[in-house]
């Protein structure tokens, strides 16, 4: 009776920042943090870090495509699987070290964006991550979406695994989510999410849109940061699940 | 009768070259790799330490300030203590986890440009330097300009050691670089270059342009890698040094 | 009675936001748009032009240094005449070739930040950015700080001028900006702030903090658009000046 | 009996350089500027534009997507017509404004890499540039590849052409250039160069690798500036161009 919550912070730059970093840090139990190649410097990632420490949150790496402009939402073609093994691993060290320097030691791997979507689907791009993880600090765990590549990949590199659901979205027949363009793939009411949330950590068990089932045990649960309402959701869900009995804490505590 | 010869390599970004690394790496013995806030990108630090792997060179990070356009090598304004443990440590971190990658341990971080020379007259800078080099590993050197700050910064923290001197500049009373805007504070005659370095290893010994002398052991001697000339200036020093019965390698080899 | 407010706008980039544009664009009657180097991109100047085409709001362009992680608002050294000249052409070229897209002709140019401050101080860079405009199209406006370097640049260049007060700012005795970091430089109060414009528009005078006077013809007055607040400060400016007489309308409409 | 010869010039980036810009300007007669997205920055084009003027070489803008890092090759996923639009505007806007300062009028626009492969094959996104093109100036020339879709957007939109051929790249059946991965997409014999140049030019026609002939009137021939042996294939085709009677001049001169 002890789950996660997890969220994508740090996610600014320079002058601008995005979403309600100290208000999501008083709710969540993991922050995924920006390093820098799709959001996130040295400034933000070091605020942000020293913020969850004081908090008693848990924080992991969130790597992404080179792409600032773009966010790293955008699958950028021609990038090789050296390339994203080189690129995950400079933003997992980068974030290691202003760790170091904040004392307050990380915990894990999450991919973001459009990078996630690929290793999701793709078995060399997800071991690639997994590589670079391993190469930085092989007790890393690294966060991975059940059922996906990513989860093989752990397994296969023999990785600590964190197993992930996304609270407000659905999931394709692969166990990748749902492209947002599709419509009703992305969950905006926090009654309809906690249910389904509540469901799913329940039976440890993740459902298509198309009915197929897949068992598994759930560690964690994303609740996405950045969003209007991103906030009032996170906290909907955290309420509910204390009231089922669960307690919110970071599987790596 | 031991000495390095240390160069600044790595230092191009995405499609562009800066210097001729692969020759540079047939005669230096230490590589200080740019991390990608001067210069540098993933891609490029993975390519050159895998290079240096190859060649028995010893590697560092060489981190700067985050100025792509301005290589580093502007003074920026109003960037704090606090920032720059930061944006140091996220490079050294980054490199660390490429040479992790490679199987090609850092042995060391040199600071690049305008941070450089800020660090070589201001001991919170300087210490800033160290503090972050130590939060990612107390076991890294810490190269440093004998006389300066960051000489200092080095011996308060405990850290190892690597003094070096620049083989084609001269020096201020201050015993750092005289500004390359000042007629004659960069040397072009690779004799003449031989013949200094010679002289400063042999006694070891600085001497600033006013005759300001300071005795110091020297472990390391910097030739650039990015000028015309760079690798005939190196090949000289090379050959001049063996020449004299100086066997040059890395001093954390 | 009749005086022109104006804002800085499109100041967000890729995935961030600035300050409430949509809002302000309601209560100005002129944008200075950010033109990619210390904010925007070709998305959002576009989008602004367009939302301000359509309140009926003139726009102009707001030159920054290439500085994006600085938002512009660090003075960079070694930045020399002719570059500042080749920055300026380069981002106002740009603007006025959105606005020729949108059909809403630009109408005058403005600079950002640092590279606004230096120039209130230094005759030799406003003239750069003078000239800049010229290239582009003499009939542009040169909005200046009176009294500053500026003014005196578009007088010597033939330029029209549009003399700028900022509503929440006080002034040293050279007229150009008291720095942020002395107190009480920046006001708060929106009445305070509205009693101060209504006694500079009305008597045709700025006051520095020294008790200097500087009599001028003011055409225009500057409301910030990206502080918390900003908003509710123009409403009540615009209002305060409506409710004494005064028209808000464009001086180029 | 009159031929341009052009090359994408100013493809450098702050400290870095890309090719022999000042030997390439010695003997093309046009000269595409790269304008800061995938190359180039406003110091790099003033210089570009300046020796462009100093040789009599006409200059375009080469606007390519927003890529440093990929420079501008990638085909870039999710980028809208609108978008096009904007930033080619951007682009050649700001160009324009550079050739003002330096009193040397901008002739035509060539798009550069992804950007341009697209185009060639997508008819909304020709057209996206065809707009933003006329916006900045309806005098301004679209040059294009026959054949394909930048040269029905041109068309259709009453532009002036510049039919244009690669002196080393093979064409496939649309007229668009071989990919530069197919094997011999990309020729580098000299004399193989110089005549299938000749061949094309002498008969006003293209052949696509599988005997396909398209009859056009050729204006300009592109030859690469950034490739070991630019140079010497540059010059090698202009000689035996001369020498069979041709007049190397710009089309718009």
């Amino acid at each position: 009776m002890r789950i996660d919550l997890n969220s994508d912070l740090g996610e600014g730059y320079g002058p601008w920042a995005l979403g309600d970093d100290a208000s999501m840090l008083e709710v969540v139990s993991t922050a995924n943090i920006a390093c820098g190649f799709h959001a996130g410097d040295p400034r933000i990632m070091r605020a942000t870090v020293r913020l969850a420490r004081e908090r008693g949150v848990a924080v992991g790496a969130h790597p992404g495509y080179q792409d600032l402009i773009g966010f790293g939402r955008r699958r950028l073609p021609g990038i090789t699987v050296g390339e994203v093994e080189s690129l995950v691993a400079y933003q997992v060290g980068a974030l290691a070290a202003i760790c170091a320097l904040e004392g307050h030691p990380m915990t894990h791997v999450k991919t973001h964006g459009a990078l996630g979507n690929v290793c999701a689907d793709d078995d060399a791009m997800a071991l690639a991550v997994g590589r670079a993880i391993r190469a930085v600090d092989p007790k890393l765990a690294y966060m991975v979406m059940p059922g996906t590549a990513t989860a093989r990949a752990a397994d296969s590199l023999g990785l600590t695994v964190i197993n992930e659901i996304y609270a407000d979205r659905t999931y394709a027949d692969s166990f990748n989510l749902s492209p947002r363009s599709e419509p009703g793939s992305v969950l905006h009411d926090p009654d309809l999410v906690l249910q389904r949330v509540m469901a799913m950590v329940a039976e440890g068990c993740l459902t298509s849109t198309s009915g197929k089932r897949l068992t598994v045990p759930i560690s964690s649960i994303c609740v996405h940061g950045d969003t209007p309402g991103a906030v009032a959701m996170a906290r909907r869900l955290r309420q509910g699940l204390e009231a089922a009995g669960w307690t919110i804490a970071s599987s790596r505590g």
